[in-house]
């Protein structure tokens, strides 16, 4: 009988011997590969805090201590350890464990998250309200070396070591977050990990310093200067020590005892505490350990083999899949830039999701990627545009959202030459509420110059791509999770700004689509028609501008407008298309805009969620029908 | 005759001799205050980089060399050094020369900027370019303490230093930027400057450590190691030196020719550079080196006195003017603050513009400001929330874009207590382009769980600001850069959730306005009246939710429905009317959104915008007369 079937909440974990960790350990991650093996999900950065987690919650007393999991997606031990055992081969299904820390789900997850560094800021809140209640809580934020490199968790630790508040921040050091890290403070952990001077010679320094003769008074007062200031030069971390906070480390991440040991010692420490923690990402799964990167997202693989099971299939002569949007961009991306060498493209932190990855083989030299510092990234392609390069930054339509204000200032307000390739644009499915990209056009919409489009499969992706890099000026392309769609309509027109389609002519109504849901809107046309309502079907290309005279026209020639989308209702393309009718006093035009709930959306595959949403043929049918005309 | 006469480009600035330049300095500072003395502007921070500036323009060669001003409010120096002398009169004034660098106004300004804090990005970009090209321009940004703890500064700082970019960063230390520095960081300049064992002891040490007697091989070893580490040891600004930039300074930044000396030094090294400069905020004016937080963003004052004119026409007996909607939310949270000790307040280094400075001096211990770090301050709000306290996030509404992504995640998905106070919502006149308040509305209202309010008058903020303390979720407050109206209606209705309330009857039509719009609408509605138009007039209150019932009845009643806001058309308060009224079926219903075009909007007075724009009663008669209604 495993020791983990008896480990129903911390308690129980507590009531262990120090040795009977290790096999706990091993449970654990055993129940973590399988999961993952099945469902998909964050397997690697799990299994390189097993040890980590089991110490924590050995030693601080959650829920009532704080256990902050920052970004979010290393927290499956953590929940396996927090009653949520038995529900966690439900991982990422509908209705099942969530792969981030949900507060719906657990009190000993205080915050729902998935975005990258926050967890210092929310912390420190946490012990600012600790301290003017009077009570005693420990705040732990558990915080990977990436995300120390974004503006946020800086920001942060900026203020938390100036106002010395009592908050502990263990850097998990895995010196490879989604990709591997880049900047100079991942550089400087990692001269800490290495340098012999810190971890040897320090004791050595010591003694000599203890044996320098004092002669002379001018000597001694030098002597304890030195001495002062080796005190600065031994301490490993010193640039968080100048930040204020007490630097504890380098310690090994997969020894059990030395962690809660170390966390013991520290936990009666007043002020801002950062320990130092170096783990290996994959950690007790061979090919995790070998492909980190790989199995940092993983999709459905043998256990045994490593191998992803959709690849199993395609080795058994099963037809290869059409590839993914951001396949197909990533390829005409390397295309386009061999024979012009004004393209240059950025990411953060996300060269494999984005598929930039190939393109910094062919490229290194025009590749950037600047970590989790999305902020920056949009402020890097201003310069570069400006430089006269094309910047094609690629970013997930979610974690855009955390370059609004530079999208805005430094890219648009200038009119910079900069195409926005906005991955993941719509429902992601697994990875839930944090991570659905379903509000990008509502908030682009409203900035000034940018120019915004949506492709509606792989084709037009490419031309839009191209479109992209010959307009001078801001423009977006978004573009879903998914693959492109098996058979492909042949391009009827060229693109022109601000030009739609027409695809179906028909006298009842006039559907408007754009991207995603351009080809359901074709099919539900299909069905409309068997039910003897002749539907027009207009593939809309572009966000903004609008086509207003193409959607004058099909509205006054059929009354009824409908819009579908894949973003929310509430100010995305929809309303910009109702916004235009009325704006026109086109008082005799229905409009019906058609697209997802302005709410968090939680995980579940994109089928599944697109379906219960009526972003299928079926459902768009439906909502047709049941709509209020007059 | 002055020498400033004959400067009308940075070329004729370098025929003057080393000797000229301090006169030169002077005639720029009587320059800037006789300017900021008539039309107001930031005096305290451009006096302070008057000698920085000078010897920038002597050593470099900009255009060609790229001189970028972070934020931006500190280069009326540079505008007047570059070819914008005689146009600097016209400072702030429609259609004059810009507060902020203006890449439409000269050459000499590559960006148009406004918000902290991008330069380093934007620079590195530009030096990425320049290397691609094989160019040999020099890049030098500008920055403020200040900005340097904001993350986006940070994330490009960190990834400068590991890419060993030639790139130039001056960091201009004032030690007090909007308001007292704040930061661990700003903590650690303050000590490089200060601490004697960097400056006087250096040399001292460096001696004695060659006095050391060299006895046994272990201690020659472990002496051998000790030079190496003092190296580090005795380097001032050894945190920039670890994240890979090369520190040099501090330097006095009124010595010009100290200056154009260690610019000449170090422009021939390779890789990114910072120099550490200290200027005096207000130097060489004495009410602004006296109070520099006054004199940070100055209206008109008297040059003799260094006092406002506004005050001294009150002083002479004139009426004293309404209070503006930051100074009525300022002395209400006070007062509810006596009797709720949960209200805590953050603010981003805009104490004295949001009038959180005064709660400060009452409750210091519930006060936080974070520095510009809108980010962090939205996340530590969440915590703060968490741990049973009632944040108050005051932050300008152009601002608020920085941390669009935590306000969505780190608040409104975790459903928590927060009160946003959006200051500056709207027009906000001299600051121009960057700084507008535009936007809010648009972007806000695509984020779930947010409850939007906007106040028409004093009284009704006050209303809303004890409401939403009340309320359980997070909710935004937003109000104009405006005194509050001079006669306010006594509320007819108490506030509730998504109620709006009718303020005049009408049979005609139905203007519903929010916030600002409100009494301007009521006028217009009088005018109409004069004109045989019976208008209604409905105060929204809410701009989510809106008030449903209310909008259905007034709508049929009258069939039209005019919608009055300070914000973009695209997507903001009007287009929730329009997409409610279209959601209903309600076909007859025409609508027409009165509100600013989503296009940047240049700097002018709030007033002459709001005419500009037909946001005026007469103005709203005129757009209501000139719509194509049915």
């Amino acid at each position: 009988m495993r020791i983990l079937e008896n480990i129903n909440s911390p308690a129980e974990l507590k009531n262990l011997s120090l040795g009977e960790l290790p096999g706990l350990a091993q449970e654990i991650r055993d129940e973590i590969i399988q999961a993952v093996s099945v469902n998909g999900g964050h397997l690697a950065s799990n299994l390189g805090v097993v040890e980590l987690t089991i110490a924590l919650h050995y030693v601080f007393d959650a829920p009532r201590d704080y256990i902050l999991w920052d970004t979010g997606h290393q927290s499956y031990a953590h929940k396996i350890l927090t009653g949520r055992r038995e529900r966690f081969k439900t991982l990422r299904q509908l209705k099942g464990i969530s792969g981030f820390p949900n507060k719906e789900e657990s009190p000993y997850d205080p915050f729902t998250v998935g975005h990258a560094a926050t967890a210092i800021s929310t912390g420190l809140g946490l012990a600012y309200a600790r301290d003017l209640k009077g009570t005693k809580e420990k705040i732990v934020v558990v915080i990977g070396d990436a995300s120390l490199g974004n503006g946020m968790a800086f920001e942060a630790l900026n203020h938390a070591g100036h106002v010395q508040k009592d908050i502990i921040v263990l850097l998990n050091d895995n010196e490879l977050s989604i990709s591997p890290s880049v900047g100079a403070l991942s550089r400087y952990l990692n001269r800490i990990i290495t340098a012999p001077l810190y971890n040897k010679a320090r004791r050595e320094i010591e003694t000599f310093v203890k044996k320098i003769p004092r002669v002379g008074s001018k000597a001694i007062v030098a002597a304890k200067r030195l001495e002062e200031g080796l005190k600065n030069l031994i301490v490993p971390g010193m640039v968080f020590e100048e930040m204020g906070f007490r630097y504890f480390g380098p310690i090994d991440g997969h020894n059990i005892n030395l962690i809660i040991s170390t966390l013991k010692n520290i936990s009666g420490i007043d002020g801002p505490i950062l320990v130092h923690i170096v783990t290996k990402k994959g950690k007790g799964y061979e090919f995790a350990e070998k492909f980190p990167m790989r199995f940092h997202s993983a999709a459905p693989f043998n256990i045994e083999t490593g191998k992803g099971l959709d690849k199993v299939d395609a080795a058994m002569g099963r037809e290869l899949p059409c590839p993914t949007y951001t396949e197909v961009l990533s390829a005409e991306l390397i295309r386009l830039a061999a024979s012009d060498d004004k393209i240059v493209t950025i990411t953060a932190a996300m060269s494999g999701g984005t598929g930039l990855d190939k393109f910094l083989k062919d490229f290194p030299d025009r590749f950037f990627d600047v970590g989790i510092a999305e902020s920056h990234a949009v402020g890097l392609s201003a310069g570069l545009a400006q430089g006269g390069f094309k910047p094609i930054v690629a970013i997930y339509s979610t974690f855009l959202q955390r370059a609004y204000d530079q999208i805005i200032q430094e890219v648009c307000l200038q009119n910079h030459h900069v195409v926005f390739c906005v991955d993941r644009a719509g429902l992601v499915g697994d990875d839930g509420a944090t991570h659905q990209g379903i509000m990008d056009m509502a908030f682009l919409r409203t900035i000034p110059n940018l120019i915004m489009m949506a492709p509606k499969d792989g084709t037009e992706l490419k031309a839009m791509l191209k479109y992209g890099l010959n307009f001078n000026g801001p423009v977006s392309i978004r573009y879903p999770k998914s693959r492109v769609p098996e058979r492909e309509l042949v391009m009827g027109s060229e693109l022109e700004i601000g030009r739609s389609e027409v695809l179906r002519e028909g006298k009842d109504l006039t559907i408007i689509a754009i991207g995603s849901m351009v080809y359901p809107s074709l099919e539900a046309a299909e069905i409309l028609r068997d039910e003897g309502v002749d539907a027009a079907v207009i593939n809309a290309r572009f966000i903004k501008p609008i086509d207003e005279e193409l959607i004058k026209d099909w509205g006054r020639k059929t009354n009824r407008v409908i819009t579908v989308e894949e973003g929310i209702e509430e100010g995305g393309f929809g309303s910009a298309i109702l916004e235009f009718i009325e704006s026109q006093g086109l008082w005799d035009i229905q409009v019906l805009r058609l697209g997802l709930p302005c709410r968090f959306i939680e995980h579940g595959t994109r089928e599944i969620l697109l379906k219960e949403f009526d972003l299928t043929p079926a459902g768009i049918v439906h909502r047709i029908k049941r709509a209020k005309w007059a």
